[in-house]
């Protein structure tokens, strides 16, 4: 880690909007410890390696995307989606989709589908119970308590006693028709604008994009309803996907999160409420939980 | 206008997370208007022309950006950069910065910049006074009252009397330096994530992309601090900036939003924030200020 916010901390961008001129890196007329600093000086206890069995891994033409499952979330899900990726499902899917300021969305094109596909699930829009929760103290104009619940953002009702993963930048959930319980894994769809959190407990969310978000934010807006490309032509094969666990050694993926019930973490969801540095003239006060970084970096 | 959400609806990306099987396009069970219904019944009298005075041009080597300014919240720095485009000066700019889930911003590279530049201007974090607003009845976590000002998505303060437009997806910014009056228009900003909200008020904000932002968001993300690019290889020419005024007819863009004053407009953010499609099994009752698209299409 070298301090600075580099292409891996993939959800970290929350830093200040210098111009690129020399004044822009002058030193602060008094050091505040920046984002970039805090996550540099996390101790290796702070940080978690991502489980392979957890780490499922898209090898796009340009590059590869690496998700991280929410089996605590989930559960029923991500055995699904596991089993798919093992059998060799996606390896013939495509991006299907891409809508503005919304989702990027992939699965096998119509007339790649086979005969028998897998049944549909039981929706799991949300886990019954109140799950672990570094709650924020900030308020959210949708949950009634938000914040990271095993490194993802996530929301509470103490009311109904339910947990739910959130719908912040990158996280990855299972499309699905009208009825609740007719999602079956097969399209997955990665959130690439203002989180979209109208759909918090409407659909099952299944992990976060921890690696390689520019790639599947660049894919071409679709130009039918919805953002789904019109012909094969349009979309963008899944050259090849994997689970980590699964991968040879070599060129198996290894990262490493920044543990959300960390003392580090803590200071950086601080250092984005408070802005001490001399650039911010008015401080909000206040961060969304979808404004929190969750760094993640290669495995040392 | 044929009803759907086409590619000029650039950031109208808030519709459902429908499986691309056959059962996804299924009538409803029972009638209700969509977003593109609604849009695509409005009158022509809800629609606004974007006058060509206001409309920044970007040619890059994939297409066309076009940003509508917003004279009424910035209008000294709107001056500036309308100058600084007449004048040719953004014609050698490149794509400076991507950084994930945040911004890209342009401008010269530092080694192009002319000895004599244009001076800094003084901050129009907010403007002075009440501007008219269709304000949202839906709480905001960053700001007192909040919703739409001449089209743009905006924030107001009746204890201060002040105005300021919101840093929502798609919105337009001049970078500055650690002093608040030290932005002088040559480098400008689009957002490209979540919003960041806690830049409102910190920096001037002076329009809002209308059309091509999957050509900013496709920009590879920079490995250097901020996002920034490390060489100039990384670095995307603009290849010609205009103002739409100046442009050949044949060549000249031609667009018109959805008055944000409209009724019809009313009726799609209501639609946005109680969603009566039978897809909601949790409808929010609530929407977020950046959540609410902005309809723009090729004028008739």
């Amino acid at each position: 880690m070298t301090g600075r916010v580099d292409g891996v901390c993939a959800l970290a961008g929350i830093l200040g909007l210098m111009m690129a001129s020399p004044a822009a890196v002058a030193a602060p007329t008094q050091p505040v410890a920046s984002a970039a600093d805090i996550i540099a000086a996390a101790a290796p206890s702070e940080w978690r390696t991502l489980a392979a069995d957890r780490l499922m891994v898209i090898d796009l033409p340009k590059g590869r995307v690496v998700i991280e499952l929410a089996p605590d979330f989930a559960p029923v899900h991500v055995a699904r989606i596991r089993q798919l990726v093992r059998s060799g499902y996606f390896d013939r899917a495509v991006i299907l989709r891409s809508q503005p300021n919304y989702v990027v969305q992939w699965g096998l094109p119509e007339d790649h589908r086979p005969a028998s596909a897998p049944g549909p699930l039981k929706a799991e829009f949300d886990a019954p119970g109140l799950l672990p929760l570094e709650a924020l103290p900030d308020r959210d104009s949708y949950a009634p308590e938000v914040g990271f619940s095993v490194g993802f953002p996530a929301a509470r009702d103490w009311a109904d006693g339910r947990s739910w993963l959130v719908h912040c930048y990158g996280m990855v959930g299972v499309g699905r028709d009208n009825s609740p319980d007719s999602g079956d894994g097969t399209e997955l769809y990665a959130v690439t604008g203002h989180s979209p959190r109208q759909l918090d407990r409407n659909i099952t969310v299944v992990g976060r994009v921890v690696l390689g978000m520019e790639l599947l934010q660049a894919m071409p807006f679709g130009t039918g309803d919805l953002g789904f490309y019109r012909t094969p032509a349009e979309m963008t094969p899944l050259r090849k996907v994997s689970m980590a666990q699964d991968m040879p050694l070599a060129d198996r993926v290894r990262l490493q999160a920044l543990r959300t019930d960390s003392e580090s973490f803590r200071k950086l969801v601080d250092s984005r409420r408070n802005r001490r540095d001399p650039w911010f003239v008015h401080p909000a006060g206040h961060v969304d939980l979808c404004n929190v970084p969750l760094p993640v970096r290669p495995a040392p």
